[in-house]
């Protein structure tokens, strides 16, 4: 992790903020999830891209997103690897790569299956309710993962 | 466009830097994308998210990256819709549709196709060079939309 920029008790509320989303995620708890998106004067302008999706607005219309998506999901686990964390004033930018889990395709003989791996950068804002989240952006990684510096 | 935060000429300016970034690789020209991307201090922290691909940190990383996507493009347009500027202090966040257009295929018949829809988050951070890139992260629109607020 990378933080060059402020003390890290800041640090640790925006990385336990982000944890919260794939935690709620994991859960499949909507309240929770509802609990991570910013809202009052910000819920106009969150947005969130799922990957391969276009872009969701406003916190109504993300939520409704996010319980669709739970709903449909039996079983993830995320395991978070390459974790950024760049705070700015009131705005904190984190990147990571999500290495998902999930429940195996029936038949298969196997109870988990490596659901591919997602890269998203993940907007918080500081409210008087703590780090909310602003903007989620994850997207799928479709070429081969050379590393960072990967140039195919 | 939706700009509640700040004065008109500041969203005017981060507006001016947005669309550089795409002028730039229209142009082909690694000199205009490099002076788009943060330097100095920030220059280990940018990074950028080509669509389908993994994260490349650091701006030596990003602009190979660059460099060998746009010797790699014969011909490409944008046309950017659903744009949205937010400025909170010295980090300006845009979110915006990419509709690119790029050289058909050779024996399609067609001088250009259509060549997909992209969405990306743009980080842009306030310096005493103006407005410079900190992060770019585009990623394919794989569903179909149906407006914003897609729920498929």
């Amino acid at each position: 992790m990378n933080v060059p920029e402020r003390p890290g008790d800041e640090v640790s509320a925006v990385e336990a903020a982000n944890t919260e989303l794939y935690a709620a995620f994991e859960a499949g708890d909507l309240d929770r999830m509802g609990a991570v998106w910013a809202d009052g004067a910000l819920a106009e302008s969150v947005a969130c891209v799922h990957p391969g999706w276009p872009m969701v607005r406003g916190r109504t219309a993300v939520l409704r997103s996010w319980a669709l998506i739970m709903a449909n999901t039996t079983y993830i686990q995320f395991f978070l690897t390459d974790l950024d964390i760049r705070v700015d004033g009131e705005v904190a930018v984190v990147t990571c790569s999500e290495n998902i889990l999930t429940a195996a395709e029936e038949g298969s003989g196997a109870e988990f299956a490596a659901g591919g791996k997602v890269v998203s950068t993940n907007v918080f804002r500081g409210t008087e309710t703590g780090w909310r989240l602003w903007l989620h952006h994850g997207s799928p990684v479709l070429t081969p993962a050379e590393g960072e510096e990967n140039d195919e």
